[in-house]
């Protein structure tokens, strides 16, 4: 079995891990506030790739028997992707990105309105710290304690919140149609994208009780990885087809955003991803077969079309 | 000194204490991110009641040394008032409620833009988490173990969620101009204002280490209280002005929103709120004087005008 079709094995297998987790970790959609968590469903469940949550099982994996550290970190995965769920349907947003489309399917706020939208949104960001401040979460085969529980919080909130995803939003879109140094656009990606990619892989290593060594190397590799994955994003934003991407491709120049083609061109784009990828996987040196699929995820970041 | 300047004098007090810690929860507006945190600290910083920081500290002090849980709470009211910052920013958004004027001042995204409001909103529900898993938390004079933290941190999230606040704020506006039964309104009561409310006293009986048996006399004040203060809010909806109010009067009945004095009119309505006052008071009968500012907190929110 070559590497391709291992790690795409590896992926569907974990994606549905965390599918039936994520089914599982919101209400049904019954009771009086039954239309919003409707509208939480929608947006959580109508797919994805998942890269989030499997980052995390990846990071746990690399440093623990997967067998050990799933229960304890599924819950915690599912609120990484109830995060990275909430802020795509606020992206979505007309006072925001003004998307109709995402993943294929009407954004939430075309199914279920504008203020429906943002309290959707509002919803799942705060599910995510039910989840994870959940007594159920340490009953897991592996005791996660109080204190790493609370560490996995703070790495979460400090990677979603105003130093991190919101704030790198923010500034993404107070900077569009202007003209700023390539140290802005660098700003905005780490934070806008990269905290909570580098914040999956923080909070596996913490949740499968990696060394203080151990977490540094996937720290570093989950920096250099989020950084791969945006450019690889602003790429195919800019070479793409809207129907490859499942939404509207070109809007980024269409925004006046800076994006890495703009400063570098494609060619030199695509070297800048292959960089950030290497050295992705030469953070993890010190590990060993068990850091194979995030190995092999940083392959898949940078070979992936949509 | 008669109640009325005694209480007024403990809110004063305890309110200085609470804009205090406010004003240094959130970072100075600088760095890559100052528009941001410029939109975050106005509308946290902008005044209020500060209400639900108050019930936390006054619920603390009903079980202890108000000078030994100070320090432990005052994060935990900042947070508090970081949650209930952001759920009125939501709310005027013209998606939502479409109000222009807060406080006497212009809302956060007449100020700011609406996706900058929507993002400043997002943030404060960050930080509060954020704030409230920060490792520094625990160095107050009182040291609140890893277990309480996590439990104020459930509490809070459980309140604040799609079962609480959210999903409340989901139902007031799905059942907009449409009839319904009282039932209705009062699960939009409870889980709109009434939850966090609750959780406020909740969270501070926690934090001051409350037994079970004050714990459960705390939360029933506070569903008690947070039910009086919800009915005297449609009473002044229905009968002030914007000019008393800060904000826009009559806006209910214009917005066809089913409130108390429309299911039974203002003479009824204020009897409903005296009997929740009284009944709060009355679940407080196991407490000493330290309980007092949560007797005359409830004698107050009876007779606020605005």
């Amino acid at each position: 079995m070559d590497r391709k079709v291992e790690i795409e094995s590896y992926l569907n297998e974990r994606r549905q891990l965390v599918e039936t987790a994520l089914a599982a970790a919101l209400p049904p959609a019954e009771g009086p506030f039954h239309h919003h968590f409707e509208a939480m469903r929608y947006s959580l469940l109508v797919g994805g790739k998942r890269l989030r949550p499997i980052l995390c099982l990846a990071a746990g994996e690399a440093v623990a028997d997967s067998c050990r550290c799933h229960d304890t970190l599924l819950p915690v995965a599912c609120a990484l992707e109830c995060i990275h769920t909430y802020s795509l349907i606020h992206d979505d947003l007309p006072a925001m990105d003004n998307d109709d489309l995402r993943r294929g399917k009407p954004t939430n706020h075309i199914l279920f309105g504008e203020a429906g939208a943002i309290l959707a949104g509002d919803g799942l960001l705060t599910w995510a710290f039910e989840l994870l401040s959940r007594p159920s979460v340490s009953t897991g085969g592996y005791q996660l304690s109080d204190g790493r529980r609370l560490a996995i919080i703070h790495s979460i909130a400090r990677a979603a919140g105003s130093q991190g995803m919101v704030g790198g939003q923010a500034l993404d879109i107070a900077t569009e149609n202007s003209t700023f140094p390539f140290s802005v656009l660098e700003t905005i990606h780490r934070s806008k994208t990269g905290a909570l990619i580098t914040a999956s892989l923080h909070v596996g290593a913490i949740g499968a009780g990696a060394s203080t060594e151990q977490t540094g190397q996937l720290l570093a590799y989950g920096e250099k990885l989020g950084l791969a994955f945006q450019i690889v994003d602003d790429l195919l934003n800019a070479t793409s087809t809207t129907e490859a991407l499942g939404k509207a491709a070109g809007s980024d120049s269409q925004r006046g955003k800076a994006t890495y083609p703009a400063f570098f061109g494609v060619e030199q784009t695509r070297r800048l991803a292959r960089q950030a990828v290497d050295e992705a996987i030469t953070a993890l040196a010190g590990f060993d077969q068990r850091a194979e699929p995030l190995r092999a995820l940083a392959e898949y970041v940078f070979t992936r079309s949509h």
